[in-house]
């Protein structure tokens, strides 16, 4: 999870739905008595079940969402008053999604009779067992390695709740392997670890590593996550790839140059300021980098971070040397004067109006602070070129969803040791050109996460950047010609 | 992988399969002489798909059994040499069926539109996070650990092969996992371990512990297949089960307790010989001390294990001084006279006729060597009682298939904390339970694996014993009457 797609608690405008199931009298109540009860009270029946009927008793199940949790004791209450209805139960319609987990293991074929059980198990298999041992290799076609993604937490950075521990991570890290599953055919298996210690970690994932074509790191804090990827990537020959950073920093990137197109500049002219150095502001920061961005200004609790300044956060020492050329100093406020871009992964209403003004023609702002943005883009809608934010409820939503899934089904298809910038800046630009000149505006420089293109463009570029950069260790068919 | 179920690469009964694709002009050759060419060089020809066909030209798939791998190669060598038919590729059934892998992990439900996205993912997932946090209890109801087992192995023991270490072992876990999933309905994950040291495996397999109901060991190599269960046994509060021990005692013991009632004896005045003192053979032992067996008499490359004796190996000491009460000393032709059961978990070939000769009255015979038994089935068939193998082209297969399904069905369902003893003799007696009074005969004393009353069977029993002795944290409602 990136800090664009943190909990939003405060304004949860996905609504919340809940299951009421009713019995009632038949003979003394109608049904539209009841649905009138619920929907003064702020309920929005969505569907309805029958589950028994009689000529005298009859219940069902109601889906109603609410905007607001409260809605729901006040509707239960007025039910609860109701005469000849009796709420049987309420069920709350995530939890019942969540119950018995959100993804199953299912054999590809089924085993039926004995031949079929000799073949995939004792003793045919040990023939392919021995296959594997004389070529290794072969563990990328005979075995689940081909296709198999492993989504890695320690629960200590989830959504934006902070160190919950490994059980609590859990189903966030099963969402993510339906979307694996459900976006790009890649199987995926969430691992939640329960420690938090960086040597452990990096020991436990080498340990389990056989069975994987890939790891996706997933939700663990900074600074830990930097030495946990950058070891596993030297230590292992399949990529591994912590989403926080990466998938944010390729979404943002993606979002930028259309931004950029828009505006009619050039990436390497840009003055962009980044808020918030953390683990997605130093991944954003550095595709930029790559990118080849002009002049990098990084933001934090300290202020502009500048070489002149010794940082105890060896991450934040490094940023310091390797950004702000001026050696600018000072406060957001200061940083952001004069910049083109504004890339804010911090926290909630750090920016006024007055700041916007003050930046470069055509300001570029992505305020990606959760659930709060640095500013609200109602408050500079006339004045900015551009706004994004992390929220699905403003246009241009910078959404990791929009990466990981082909970024790993390039990676996986052309059996890539690794994943590197050019694979990433590769990702950025195919998410990017999904969006034609004709349909690029204000509101529209990032494609919806259920755009059908995505998956498809992005593992096409991914793997073009892998074989060009001489981490694919299979050349797909098509890439053959 | 019990060593009953070791791989029989000499005799292997389920005979090879290859797909042939010929090309042949359909105007000069007629398919049955393609046929009988087959035929004659010992191919079954058991299906035909045709790929494409004209006028001229027929490109059709055939499925051919062989006996031998010879064969194929005749075959193909025949083929070469007929005018006008071209053979495209040899497909290899097995390597087939591997390919990609055998098992697939897919989402339980679909995520179509928006409000799925932010159920099943963020934000509101966060809801169901806080509540795991509130009471850890929830991941068993709310996670996929109610349903999913770990099935982990170092590769240092697999099947017949040896140490041939991880990537090569996996295609025999995914096999387990289809298993898992075919006859129980549980999900399970192969990881197979990049480390064969016992206190690295610890610590990998507790910190990748939080997502998994249950852990299932398997083909982890003696002496430290021992300490890496019972350690772990003792430090998570999941059950850890390792197959190769426990699974085979409770086939085992299935199985003699049908051969006992067969010929009248009662349990405790047995004497037993166990042959072959490693993994299998001590945990055989252990279930039927368990069960009240009067007189065990463990023999090893040593001869007959006595307390007499000093061993280097703990494990062969432990046994020595637990089991051989009237310290009997000498080699296994010394042990098994006047022995009532033979249980042989050692090496083809080492008993001969004469030595059932020996044997008390209604000899009864567990002869689990594999590839080749102990002694073959053929040679006391009018001598002994029973004779069981661990093959399955002989009578009385002691297959692990028919407890660890059932077993960790039962496990999961009451959330139970540990595979205790009672629960092992419990799916034990219900494996044996299987097979009426009126059905029980020498050649029919363990159901086949392909029974389907077995996993309901194990799964009921196996609660009752875990409700029973207190490691279940859940009650099941059919068990709250």
């Amino acid at each position: 999870m990136n800090p664009s797609t943190l909990i939003q608690s405060q304004n949860n405008y996905s609504g919340k739905s809940v299951i009421l199931r009713l019995e009632f009298n038949s003979e003394s109540i109608k049904f539209g008595q009841v649905a009138s009860l619920i929907s003064e009270r702020g309920g929005d029946i969505v569907a309805i079940d029958i589950i028994s009927g009689s000529k005298t008793v009859s219940v069902r199940d109601l889906t109603v969402n609410v905007s607001d949790s409260s809605d729901i004791s006040r509707i239960t209450d007025a039910i609860a008053n109701m005469k000849d209805v009796k709420l049987v139960h309420v069920s709350d319609r995530t939890f019942l999604l969540h119950l018995g987990g959100k993804i199953s293991i299912v054999p590809k074929t089924p085993i039926q009779n004995r031949d079929d059980l000799s073949r995939v198990y004792t003793p045919d298999v040990a023939r392919v067992c021995l296959a594997i041992k004389d070529d290794p290799q072969k563990s990328h076609a005979l075995t689940i390695k081909r296709n198999t993604v492993a989504v890695i937490s320690d629960g200590s950075a989830v959504l934006g709740l902070g160190n919950i521990g490994p059980e609590p991570a859990m189903p966030v890290m099963e969402g993510k392997a339906m979307l694996f599953k459900q976006f790009a055919d890649v199987d995926s298996f969430p691992i939640c670890l329960d420690t938090q210690d960086t040597e452990e970690i990096i020991r436990t994932i080498k340990h389990i590593a056989p069975a994987f074509g890939g790891i996706n790191l997933e939700d663990i804090s900074s600074p830990r996550c930097f030495e946990i990827e950058s070891r596993l990537r030297q230590e292992l020959d399949i990529p591994v790839f912590h989403d926080d950073q990466h998938g944010t920093a390729v979404v943002l990137y993606a979002g930028l140059l259309n931004a950029v197109k828009l505006v009619g500049k050039q990436v390497k002219d840009l003055k962009v300021v980044v808020c918030g150095i953390g683990a997605a502001g130093i991944a954003c920061s550095k595709i930029l980098m790559a990118a080849g961005v002009g002049k990098i200004v990084g933001v934090d609790i300290e202020g502009i971070l500048n070489a002149d300044e010794e940082y105890a956060n060896p991450m934040k020492q490094w940023y310091a040397a390797n950004t702000n050329p001026d050696r600018e100093k000072g406060g957001l406020r200061d940083a952001v004067r004069g910049a083109d871009v504004f890339i804010g992964l911090s926290k909630g209403g750090l920016l006024k109006r007055e700041d916007i003004l003050t930046m470069a023609k055509d300001p570029i702002v992505f305020a990606m602070a959760n659930p709060t943005p640095e500013i609200e883009p109602d408050l500079i809608e006339d004045i900015a070129a551009v706004v994004a934010t992390g929220r699905s409820d403003y246009p241009n939503q910078i959404n990791n969803v929009l990466c990981f899934p082909g970024m790993f089904r390039g990676a996986l298809d052309c059996r890539a040791s690794d994943i590197n910038e050019e694979m990433k800046l590769a990702a950025a630009e195919a998410i990017a050109s999904i969006i034609k000149d004709d349909e690029l505006n204000k509101h529209y420089i990032i494609p919806s996460v259920f755009n059908q293109e995505i998956v498809r463009t992005v593992r096409q570029e991914v793997i073009a950047a892998a074989i060009r950069t001489g981490v694919a260790r299979r050349v797909p068919r098509e890439f053959k010609a």
